[in-house]
């Protein structure tokens, strides 16, 4: 579909994208990982609950083409730690992304290489925008899922691992049902550049 | 702002962007050459309606860095034609836009310089995608204000004067209450390259 117009039709109750060309289904056996309280963890992996969807409609790889999508996170927590994505950097660092909420209640992780970190409010109608260089991940901190459409460059890539490896310098826990930032005692700067 | 996250809010039922770095209000009188039919201009010059209104965040000029903005089209007719935006190339020719339409009803006129064009219709939740190199324009082809959210790059700059002299080659005119695309007498191809 390179340089032709298309449109896609994302369903506001589910978030779901028609004809998408890929579908990520997340549960929480794809990232035991990243969560904070490990017994928590081993205690759901039975119940292996979904945690996010993702559903891109992609064009062909290249800065002056974007790609579309919409993600769907499930409401819930692993022990205290709400329901998010894994997040990532861009391997293209200068490539940005902007995320615009249709429903429910969230907040997105912004972090540089450097350790500087922002924690932004998603609500329907706010737009977010991240820069190039600033991993990103989103935390449903509601009791519906949190829907968000997605713009990003079709060049830009997905760095996991970096996140993977030294997490988030804060966690978003629910604390007596109150969405709380707290600092992330696993946190490993330095691990990975 | 330069790489530095920002967030905004578009409110949802009206459509407008808080904290907007820019915005355009256009009105009959900043475009009666646009409509086809000159003695429904004439007559409607008086009251000179609010046409649209578009809101926009803007980045530094850099085709890292992108705009984000909402339109607001309002309903109504000139003579039987809908109300609608002036339409424009961009600049820089790759540059792709991005809508997200979040209430009314409407379509969206693509054209690219060499004549070939595309109608696609905008409704709540539709994407649609505009690659770079073609013209858009959005008509409101309901009864109530047409809304939608859109991204494009901070480098892409705006061609309205192409448009402008040559038209697109539809019109989208109310025809006994059905929006129905028909040829547009007046356009004139070739005129401006």
């Amino acid at each position: 579909m390179k340089h032709l117009p298309f449109d896609a039709l994302m369903e506001l109750e589910s978030g779901v994208i028609d004809e998408a060309s890929q579908v990520i289904n997340r549960r929480l056996s794809d990232m035991p990982s990243f969560f904070h309280d490990q017994d928590a963890v081993q205690a759901q992996l039975e119940e292996d609950p979904v945690l996010y969807r993702t559903y891109v409609k992609q064009n062909p790889i290249s800065s002056s083409l974007w790609n579309i999508g919409s993600s769907v996170i499930e409401p819930g927590t692993v022990g205290n730690e709400y329901f998010m994505t894994k997040g990532h950097f861009h391997l293209k660092e200068e490539a940005p992304e902007v995320y615009f909420t249709v429903s429910g209640s969230g907040r997105l992780l912004l972090q540089k290489h450097s350790g500087e970190i922002e924690v932004k409010k998603m609500a329907p109608g706010v737009i977010n925008y991240i820069p190039g260089g600033w991993a990103h991940r989103t935390v449903n901190v509601g009791e519906k899922p949190l829907i968000f459409f997605a713009v990003w460059p079709a060049d830009a890539g997905h760095n996991y691992g970096a996140i993977e490896e030294m997490g988030f310098s804060r966690l978003v826990v629910n604390d007596r049902g109150v969405p709380k930032i707290i600092d992330n005692p696993r946190y490993a700067p330095g691990l990975v550049k």
